[in-house]
This record gives structure tokens, sequence and C-alpha cells, in this order.
């Protein structure tokens, strides 16, 4: 099992993207497929991340004035009936619930099966996201414009059918926050939309170590049923796009749909403005994708499930009880300290397996920092540092101590080191573009990046555009709409709007 | 609204105590029903509850050992045909999924109805209860005796199709935790089904103030499935018994079923022997019929949503902001404060509505500790503390240096007090009882407690006793089956065993 030369995962990024990523999952032990259609079964050292991004994200929320609460998992189909636009954009990917018993059926061959039974009369769907129902608990909460805002978040699963799944990037089912929030005005309504895509932003940034480009979608791209939508765009390693977060201005879409209406500060009655917005388990999809290599997984240590892996190296029976204890008293100093506020995750690596084995599993599982400990160090009080974002055959000796005392500055260089490498391969990859010849044959090469042009074409403009070269418009960059005016990549008419187009998944 | 006497949730707890939980609930704004048939919102006072319970139980789970995982909600039909008996205990109450999307059709009076479409081949089932599905993975994870223990936990919603339901005590969709570990030895998972049942005791002991009898199920109550059940059963103001948590020593009966099987040290093929554990929202529900009065809800301080409400007393304009300010200090002291390891929840009630309304909106949400700041407090740099569980006209003054000093003894005093309270109550309504005569009468009288009898009756001579008098065993107590021998209650059979029955929710 243990490798003499590199590539712990085959095959390579450049030899089949797709396939290196499926590898990296399943090396890394971080999810698998089930026998339920497009339904993942998270293990633990996935699970981790998810632990941390919550645990981590909520925070965020908590700080600006949200609570959380729990709404019902099945929506009543007369709920989706109501905001036609909404309802359109999910019908075909839900999952109907029509009966709510079994029957055991003797078959001829002696076995059981087991029969659908007590048909309902409203059929319900599993969530594939809740405005609906949480509009309508909305409508009973909302009197006087003295019971807004109303900011609430919901960590659920959600379900949607989908026909081509990737473990953690589309699945059927799948994990995730979905703020909602009612306003009084359209202007706070705005103001949190824009105000949550920060902390998206910053959140990916600083905790995921992935820089993204936030910007606002196209209309053509738009959450079904929103006004505006603000999206964080992530560029992986084979340059295609991932859509990290998104934070919906839903307008009076909804609470007219379901009347959220309440008397206002002048007597009358108004209908409220409202908000979504979310991040899935998808985030542990683009993460791997941002940051592993072809040795495997490449967690940043605020979010990795176990941030230092201390492996005892016990050669002979005579030292090792010694080499344990040593470690484990280790762990117990570390585990005292803390990182951003929380204290450290640290994991002593004890089973009877071979060092080199165990070794490599670890790199492909991706811990930040790898600790040996072996008689010499033991006797010496030092200990020998592998980090995941150097080579897998650099070694650190260094001194018990020191380290201990070194360990958060080697953890946030760790985190920088893996922000700055994204953020210079995205940079690498985004071209500005003002020429139509040139934005149509740049889309033929193998893994293109993304372009960046004047646009002031109409959907269908950009619908045509996309189909021709199954790109989309990721998003019109936030901090590129106000420079100079300049032809329209398409149609030539002068627009300060830029577009980033590239390829998603 | 401000009352002026006492009882604020009517009717009280004598006058009709099923009505008086749903007003506590209610009135303390816990939860709601929705239009989902039997399932419930759990609105943010609630929910913060939830939020504690889980992290708090989680730490529990993590020191001995557990990771957190997740498996997909929905159970193919096949899987639930594994496993006759399981099968049978739930097929009565599961929600089937049987479409995967939804047409709109264009009714004859213009509006518009969704129609499920694309029937599946296979229905699933949304999870009940995972044994089934976390069984397939297990059966894939292992190979050697070396993948054993698997020590997995998931916090989840699961659905199981009530009849009657009830909010937090009974409701269609309900999140819980569910443990689930596979084992090389039976010996082994028998430790691990009671060192769980420990937890359980131990948690709803010092966190939820909630003191339990452990004692182990009879045959008649075992989970479907299993060979043995233990349960923590907590006695409530209206003296009927809530199972508040179980944990199933499931034998080789689910492993044989779904082939968990491995090769052991003698290098045999062998089964693995599993259990499973769980607590749900249902513990809330526990909490508040046990500790609530006429007046509302207690919480326990160590999982209050807040811990202590801050209330400025603005009678002034001029003073106004210095009164406010001063709140605003005293909760920012107060929340780098620490109870049991977490940083104090504390709230402050800016709201421009009158002082006795939001007085009484805090007891009936029972926040564990009030303090009201008035311009006089200021002044003397005085708080007026109020607690919740002392009469709500109670105020003491105190220095406000003192009051910070103090607070961490003021809460523990509270939490101790609540399980005093409660431990005195349950105490008080068991009694033991040798005589079938003065047993069957017993049954008659409105409100019964629990009665413990020697018992030694077969599983049918149980039923015929539960039916008549509308009773069940709520368990044979764990530290009641060492004693001397007597004669079972109804077959007069000598025994050491020792039963306590009572009614149940």
């Amino acid at each position: 099992m243990a490798k003499q030369a590199k590539n712990a995962i085959s095959p390579t990024r450049s030899e089949d993207f797709p396939e290196w990523y499926q590898q990296v999952v399943r090396e890394a032990d971080l999810a698998e497929n089930s026998e339920t259609r497009g339904c993942m079964v998270i293990k633990p050292w996935g699970y981790g991340i998810w632990e941390n991004i919550q645990h981590q994200l909520d925070q965020y929320f908590k700080r600006t004035g949200h609570q959380n609460a729990y709404f019902p998992l099945l929506i009543p189909l007369s709920y989706l009936e109501k905001e036609a636009e909404h309802a359109e954009g999910f019908a075909t990917e839900c999952a109907v619930v029509t009966h709510h018993r079994l029957e055991a059926q003797k078959q001829e061959d002696g076995s059981t099966k087991m029969i659908p039974t007590g048909e309902l009369t409203e059929p319900y769907v599993i969530r594939p996201t809740s405005e609906t129902i949480i509009g309508a608990a909305f409508a009973r909460w909302t009197e006087s414009y003295r019971d807004l805002p109303l900011l609430i978040n919901q960590w659920a699963n959600v379900m949607r059918w989908e026909m081509r799944t990737r473990l953690f990037l589309r699945t059927a089912e799948f994990l995730w926050q979905e703020g909602h929030t009612a306003h009084e005005t359209k202007e706070e309504a705005i103001e949190e939309t824009r105000m949550i895509h920060g902390v998206y932003e910053d959140f990916l940034r600083d905790h995921l170590a992935i820089p993204v480009i936030p910007g606002e979608k196209s209309e053509a791209e738009r959450f079904p049923g929103a006004d505006m939508t603000l999206t964080v765009e992530a560029m992986v390693q084979d340059k295609k796009a991932i859509q990290a977060g998104t934070s919906h201005f839903l307008g009076q879409n909804f609470s007219k749909a379901q009347d959220i209406s309440f008397t206002g500060r002048d007597g009358s009655v108004q209908h409220a403005w409202t908000t979504s917005w979310g991040v899935s388990t998808r985030l542990i999809g683009t993460l791997i994708m941002t940051h592993s290599d072809d040795d495997g997984f490449v967690a940043p240590p605020r979010i990795a499930t176990q941030q230092i892996v201390i492996i005892p190296v016990t050669p002979k029976e005579d030292t090792r009880d010694a080499i344990i204890d040593a470690c484990e008293a280790l762990a117990k100093t570390l585990r005292a300290k803390q990182f951003h506020g929380e204290y450290l995750r640290v994991h002593v690596d004890k089973r009877d397996i071979r060092g080199g084995d165990k070794k490599w599993e670890w790199v492909k599982k991706g811990a930040p920092v790898r600790i040996e400990i072996g008689p010499r160090d033991l006797e010496n009080r030092k200990v020998c540092m592998q980090r995941r974002d150097q080579d897998a055959f650099d070694k650190s000796f260094l001194d018990k101590e020191e380290f201990i005392q070194n360990i958060e500055n080697t953890l946030q260089e760790i985190q920088d080191n893996l922000l700055q490498k994204a953020t210079e391969f995205r940079d690498a990859n985004i071209s500005e573009c003002s020429e139509l010849n040139e934005f149509e044959t740049y889309w033929d090469q193998d893994q293109p990046g993304w372009l960046l042009t004047p646009w002031a074409g109409t959907t269908e403009e950009e619908e045509t555009l996309s189909k021709k070269h199954k790109i989309t418009i990721r998003c019109l960059p936030l901090d590129k709409q106000d420079g100079d005016v300049a032809p329209c990549i398409l149609t030539g008419k002068p627009t300060k709007t830029r577009a980033i187009w590239g390829r998603s998944y």
C-alpha cells in the first residue's frame, strides 16, 4: 500500500479530472453512493467538515441577528401552486409522497413484499426548498410592522430529483442552510440580501480558503421567483465554475402569493419584502475540487475534521508504550490550545498497521499537519512534522516545545497558502475579452477559463450564445459594473455592464 | 396583557392538564402546528433548546468515541422487507414516495393543479428510523474484525405517520439523534448499549433537570427487532410516564438480515453484534411537562435558549439612553462569563412596549433569570433580579457587581432546585404494591402514579393486565432486580423481578 512515488491518486487531475475527483472522495473516505437513487452517505471524515461549516457559519448568522427554527419536511401540493414561476422551476424534480402505510403481501415464492397503501387525499412533496412552507408561517406571524423583520434560518435536508448526480456537487438529497427573512421595506430586504452575500464571500475566503467572484445573476440564471439573485462563484481546478452560494431578493412575489401582509406605520395593509439565501453540502465538493492534488484531499485547517494527526513510530517493543504515551500527552497539550476560537482537533493514530500505510492514508485524507514521534524523537524531545500544503516527502524536525508554541501560526500559514494558491490560479484563468471572434474561438480549447466581457444582450441572445458554447453567464461581477462604457461583445450596444462567462458544474 | 394575579396560563394544570400543556407551548412561543398533517413548526424559542441539547449531548457521544455521519432520508422498500419484525413494527406509519415529478394541469376554473407523474419502479419510504439503511452501509464497511467497532451517530429528521399527534411529544416528523454501532462480540455490544443508557440518564438529570428511572423494557415493549431495550422513564406532572430515550441491543438480528459480516480473529466469517439508541425532540415535550407551572414554561438554565433576560425600565426620556447603555454593558459583561463551559446566553429586551407585558412574556417563556434596571437602580449600581424558580412577584435588589460575581451560582441553584422538585414529585408518586386487589383498584383514581410490583407474568398476562387498566410496564428498574424473592403480583410465582407500571404518553 505504501507508495514510493508521488500520485497517490490515479488518475491524476490532468489525466481525467472527473474521475480524479471521484477517486479523491473515495480515497479520503469522505462519502459514497448509496442504493437510494442519487443519494450519498456522508462518511465521518466528510461529515466532520460539514459540522465545522455549520458551526462556524451559524455564528455569522447569529451575530447578524438571525435565529434558527425548523419547518416541516413535507410541503402540501397546494402551497406550490401559489407561486407559478417557483412551482414550475422545481416541478420536474420533486419527490412526491402519496401513501402513508405499507402492507406486507406474501409472494408466490414465499417471500414478503411491501405494498404502499393508505393513499393521501392531498399528496405532499419533500421540500426542494422551503420558501412556500416558511412563507405560510410568516403569513401567520406577521400582523403589524412591529413583527418585522423576521430573520430566520433553517439547517435541513432537501431533495431535488436530479437525473445526473455527482457526490457532494449534485445529489438528489443534500444538506443545507436556508435563510428566510421578511422586511417592512424594499430597501431593508435588499440590504439583507447584500449583507448575506457578503457573509458568504467572507466565509468562503476566510474559512474554506476559497476565493470567489461575488456578483449578480443575469435574469436567465435567477432563482425561480426572485427579483434579484446574488451569487458567489468559485473556480475549481479544471477551470469550471461552481455556484457556491446564493442570496435572493424575492421582492413581493412570495408575500403576495402567500399573503404575508401587515399593518404598516401609516395604518395601511402592506405586503412584506422577502429574501432567501443558502449554501449546501455542495461547498464540500467545491472545497475538494479547489484544493486537492494528485495525492488526494487537502483540507484547509479551519474546517478540517482533524487538524493534526499524530502517528507513533514504534519499531521496537521496549519503547512502544513510552512513545504512545508521548503522543497522547502531546495531543492533550494541543487540544487545550485554540485556533480561531476553537479547541484544536487532534487525532492519535494508534492502529497496529505499517507506518507507511498510515502516512499515505492521512495524506489522501488531507490532514493539514502530520506529526511522527519515534524513539530518537522521544529522546531528543523532537517531533517530525509534515504539512499537507508541502510536498509529501518534505519533513521538518522541530523541537517539540517550539512546535507547540508555533502551532497556531503553522495552521494559519497553511490556510493562507491554500487561499493564495487558489487565488493565483483563479486570477490567471480569467481574461477580459471584447472581440466576438476571440470570444467564440476561446471555448474550443480544452478546459477554458472564464471570460469577462461588456454585455448588453437580451435574455434570448444570452441563451443562444450559452447553448452554442456550452457556457453560461456566471455573474455580473459586483466590482466591475462602474467602469467605462464599452460596446457589448455581441450587439455592440454601448454598456457599462460586464459579464463573466464560463463552463460550470 | 399584564396580569395582576397569578396563573398566566389558563387553564391551570389541575383544571385541564392536556390543554394547559398546549397553552404553555403556545404562550411560550415554542412551536405550532402546520398545515402538513401532524407536523410542527419548531419556533426559535423552542429550537434554541434543541440546539443546546444537540450541542451538549453530542459532546458525550464524541467523548465516548462516536463519530457523526449522514445517511439517506429515503429507504428502498426492499431494505424493510429483510427484517420482518422490524418492518411490521413500522409498516403502518410509513410515508411512501412513489413519484419523482409534478405536472401542472389547467383546471376548468382556470387555476393550475399539480399532478404527480414519473412513477418510481421501486417506491421509497421516508426513514422512520435508519437501522436498515445504516446496516446496509455497515455491511459494505465491515470486512475484518479490524474494521470494528463502528461507532456512528446521526442527527436527522424522521417520519412516522402517527394518527393522533401532540406538539413535541408525538409528531409525524420529529428531529432526533440515532446512534448505530457494530461490534465484534456480544459482550461489547451489550456494554455499549448500557453505556449509552447511562449517558442518557446523566444527560437528562444534569442538563434537563429530569430525574429518570433507568430500566429494561419487558419483551412486549421492546423495539421491533431488538433483543433488549433499555429505557429512561420520566414522570411528568400529571404522573404519566414518558419514555425519554432508549438504547437497544439488537443482537445479530439485523446483522444476519443484512449480512454485516466480518472475518474474525480466528479466520472464521462471523456476524457483527449491533446496537441502536436515540433521543428526540420529544425531550422538549418532557421538559415542558416536567418543570412548567401555571405561569408558563420553566427552562432549566443549562438548556435555556436565553438564560438571562435584561429589561430596561425607562419611565422617563432623559434617563432612557443611559439605562439602555447600562443594560447592554451588563449583557456584554455577562456574555464573557461561562456556565458549564458555555458562554452565558443573555438577551436585552429593548422593545418599546409596556414593562408589565414584557415581564409576563418572559415569565411565560420561562427565562431562568430576569433582570430589570431602572433609573434608581442605575444610580445605586443595583439590579432587580427575578428568578423563574421562585414566585413571579418575588424580587431581589442586588448590588450589580455581586450579582455578576454570583451568576454562575445563581444559575446552578435554579438548575438544582428544578431537579430536586421534580425528584421529590416523582418519588412521592411511586409506591410499592404486592397485593393484586390493591393494584387493581389503584388505577381507578384520577391521575394515578406508578406502582412497583414483583412480576413473573408472561407477555400475554402482561398485555391483559395492561389493557384492562390502560397501563403498561414502563420498565424493570435496574436497581430493583437484585432484592428479595417475592410472589408475583398476578401469578404468585416467586420472583426477584420488579416491574414499574403506569399510564404513559
